[in-house]
């Protein structure tokens, strides 16, 4: 059946980023849509951020292109132009290789819900202008600027 | 900015169908939202459907993956397995290459929304079980199923 059944798909919490930069994304939530329905060239998450959450790091693709639907909640969506409220219904899309890094934060009270599906490129290599952060797709793996490995997650 | 302004983006009504499988997608109209905000690798559509109007004929994709989530209204999606009603939040997912067609329909007394996402592929080719018809995505065009093109659309 392709209709997704939304209750029986794993609340996932973990992230893959090294100390200290997780913190920022603790009271992020997210179930993985696209892979429960099959998908492998587009992922899809449905992500729940509680107050002070933040999407991720704020960062941009190489090549991987994202799309953003905000479903429920108030958002604000932070890029080099600044700070934008986003509440339901409100989207936005981030071209792959346009160095404007972007997350979502939650400041209000209240849980808030969004939509993402982005592109799986392989080369894909994510840049984070806030901090000594670098994702390698090829490698899966996140490392300094300079390209030194972080020590491995405990 | 990122963020998109939805009342900017153009509301579309065409169809490339040719007669008569165009008369199902009546009432239904689209906002390229991927287009507007730059995207290429990512097709986003947030298309509403009138009473009695199709999202598509019935379809499956060689190549190209699919992520709907309705938005708002109700709508039943049809796939081989029979009929299944969708409400705001409801996810659906389409890999590539499973021959099982699919489309929403809405059979309400309202309007009907959905947000749809899907990957764009070259030598993609779209099956209709239900018509004489077939899409070659490397010339972007339909035909019959044996191959003889349709007249061009008036």
């Amino acid at each position: 059946m392709s209709r997704l059944d939304l209750s029986s798909i794993p609340v996932l919490k973990s992230t893959g980023y090294p100390e200290p930069f997780a913190e920022l994304v603790d009271g992020r939530t997210r179930q993985a849509l696209g892979e429960a329905g099959g998908l492998s060239q587009l992922g899809v998450n449905l992500v729940e951020l509680q107050p002070g959450a933040a999407s991720s790091q704020r960062h941009w693709h190489s090549h991987e292109e994202e799309f953003v639907m905000v479903v429920s909640g108030e958002l604000v969506l932070v890029t080099d132009e600044g700070e934008t409220l986003m509440r339901a219904g409100d989207c936005a899309a981030f071209p792959a290789g346009r160095p404007n890094g972007h997350h979502l934060l939650n400041r209000s009270w209240g849980a808030g819900v969004f939509l993402v599906a982005g592109t799986r490129v392989k080369e894909d290599v994510a840049t984070y202008p806030d901090v000594d952060l670098r994702y390698d797709g090829a490698t899966d793996s996140y490392a300094h600027k300079d390209g030194t490995p972080y020590p491995p997650r405990g």
